[in-house]
């Protein structure tokens, strides 16, 4: 379908690509779900969740001293310090077992449970044992100074994480501060989106093969896998097939036919004319038979990344890549880690991004946005991106590099000495 | 040991801490070593691995199009074609069955092996067809044009990643394109260490228990647990132990036995004067009975995080983080992070940071480094840093925030409308 082959700029194809994208993984129950997150640092995506208590659920003292009233300091400093008699100790864990009366204080450590009647904490650097169970107190306090007050972390019926976050381990804190995600008060959890990974190509043979003459090992398989599986996914590499419509259409029915049908579908493809049409072709026929709308765009104003086929069937993402490595790990990352969070529903954060000082030119067309292998180096306080050149198929210009460097659509080149932005690959 | 309480800066703890660390990981071959990273997209640690061959193994074209003698192709133009005879096609994955001679051409597509005699390729659209098995090139090719070279990617000999590379998707792809990775080329890795996590406290409850009154729940165990395993770390959850010094030494005591003993431990303190002090005690029992050298740092010109205790007991990390739990995540990343890179002699990739423009004041002191929670905004290309206000013992001020703004040892504050540098949270 050479017909299809009209460039779209990435923010375009991008978007018009996730509007097709009906299907979203299911939801569940899971206790344990939270546990992927604290194991393995995995990305957990949740459903809303709203806070069934005020945090703290109880006024606590936020540094080692004495709870106090604060009108019994009014006046009190160095030279004329005020008088308080010591009746007890606030025992961490436990309910004060005294009320706090005028002229009186009680001993507190950081974290323990105000008495009543206290109203302020004096840190203990600011006291000093007077005679008896008096202490000297040699600076006022402001009511509520050194105290955290019930809900001033988060109050009932807040939202604690929003619906579609990727857990990060402060939101794991968070819900477990509230008892959430335990046994009792499950949390409602996105399903990882199962990403079928096919490889194409007569000349591609599995990394443990040594490649006969003309060939080479598949790697394509590995590095989207990677990829998927930082993304949140469950990958599944599904294997190597040869450059042939009739086996690539019976691999990927398969794939979609249920039970277990993948979420998503990932070809990477030849990067010759024929075999790319092929691939869409076959997208074509898929779409007919689960439903479509089928292929939405097919290249990508983009380098490197050009050939990249955006398709839906029955509301699935699948995604073309091409079959130079480089360019399928970026296409990967510009439309497929936003798909397999579009399939959770969940909120993708800002990309990981860096300003930096070019050191040398960078040349590129208008009306083609490109990335550009860079590494990034320390001086003094600002980041020199220093561009890796080479051709753009060669995977160890992406071994070598930190970042990706982006020129914009409209720009036709970058100059040594421009301020940057990098983004972290 | 009060005495131990001397401010010392983050920068300089860390590396007095580092240079103290003489305990590594092993070093194993599982064969299914690479499969963390492509499954599950984990981090893992190589040893250097050294290219066994070129890559690529033959000459290759980066176009669709027909392998030439570029000399053939010397002043060919649009109004003077160069005119050339088809002797046959190089097939994707095999050695074209044809030697080119003078005046001859190579059906070729992308990604196939050029034949012998040939030294270029020219794209398809540079060509037409002419007569019988003749074509038309429009366009004089230069030597090596739309070629890749043996060894273009990388060359036998040459370094695939260094010793310690912290295996990214695209270092996945480098290491199989050559058969590094595989049963028959394992590699060398680093066991991922084995993180033992306390937590201490009077009032801490676990997080699935209701809280009575004056109590919380534990989450610094959880949230450090899912900090480790994103570093790479395995985290191994031991339990909540009482304000106790016998209780918390038989703890970690037995945490630091052979068989299975932890690379390293992690103890969240209460943030109370006497219970830090316990907890440096206690590390200094652990020294006198494991080989030390014990305490090192006690006490960081660091907000939040200033009560961090910093420790190595038979060369091992041991560290002691406040009780609370802002600090805690802070001091980790600050300090727990680079542990665990030093446990498996891997290289910790520069913190992903951005520059961003502050639209508030944030006061700070001179002397202390400060991080202050903030959120990103994109406000057209640049970004801004909106700190978020909040006391520092607050977990739901980093549930809110994108990143960590830092705050220089030596300044007494930011501006609002200053460039600033935000870490990634």
């Amino acid at each position: 379908m050479p017909e299809f082959f009209n460039l779209v700029p990435p923010d375009e194809a991008r978007a018009r690509w996730l509007a097709a994208l009906s299907h979203r993984t299911a939801t569940g129950t899971a206790a344990s779900a939270l546990e992927q997150a604290i194991q393995y640092g995995l990305p957990v995506v949740v459903d809303e969740a709203l806070s069934p208590a005020d945090l703290p659920a109880f006024r606590r003292s936020t540094a080692d001293g004495y709870a106090v009233r604060a009108a019994d300091t009014y006046g009190a400093g160095e030279s004329l310090p005020a008088y308080l008699s010591v009746i007890g100790e606030a025992r961490m864990g436990e309910v004060p077992g005294v009320t706090l009366g005028s002229g009186q204080a009680v001993l507190i450590h950081t974290g323990a449970m105000l008495p009543d009647g206290a109203d302020a904490v004096v840190m203990v650097e600011q006291t000093q044992p007077a005679a008896g169970d008096e202490i000297e107190v040699l600076r006022r306090v402001a009511p509520g100074e050194n105290v955290l007050q019930v809900g001033e972390d988060i109050r009932r019926g807040e939202t604690i994480v929003p619906g579609g976050a990727i857990l990060r381990p402060q939101e794991v804190g968070g819900l477990l501060a509230l008892g959430l995600g335990t046994e009792e008060r499950p949390l409602v959890v996105r399903d990882r989106p199962r990403v079928a990974i096919f490889s194409t190509g007569d000349e591609v043979v599995p990394p443990a093969q040594t490649p006969g003459p003309g060939q080479v090992r598949d790697i394509n398989s590995f590095t989207i896998s990677a990829q998927a599986a930082r993304a949140g996914a469950v990958p599944d590499v599904r294997g190597i097939f040869p450059d042939r419509p009739d086996e690539l259409l019976s691999a990927l029915r398969l794939a979609l036919a249920p039970p277990g049908a993948a979420d998503m579908l990932v070809v990477t493809a030849g990067s010759s004319v024929s075999v790319r049409d092929m691939t869409a072709e076959v997208f074509g026929q898929l779409a007919a038979e689960f439903g479509g709308p089928g292929v939405l765009v097919h290249g990508v104003a983009l380098r490197p990344g050009k050939p990249t086929i955006l398709a839906a069937i029955g509301g699935r993402p699948v995604l073309g890549l091409p079959g130079n490595p480089v360019s399928a790990m970026v296409a990967f990352w510009l439309f497929g880690r936003p798909a397999i969070a579009r399939l959770m529903d969940a909120r993708l954060p800002i990309a990981p991004r860096t300003q930096a000082i070019l050191t040398a030119n960078v040349a590129s067309a208008a009306g083609r946005e490109d990335y550009v292998p860079c590494r990034l180096v320390e001086d003094g306080d600002r980041l020199l991106a220093e561009p890796i050149f080479g051709k753009s198929n060669l995977i160890f210009t992406l071994v070598r590099a930190d970042g990706l460097l982006r020129v914009p659509l409209d720009a036709t080149g970058l100059r040594a000495g421009e301020a940057v932005t990098v983004y972290y690959f």
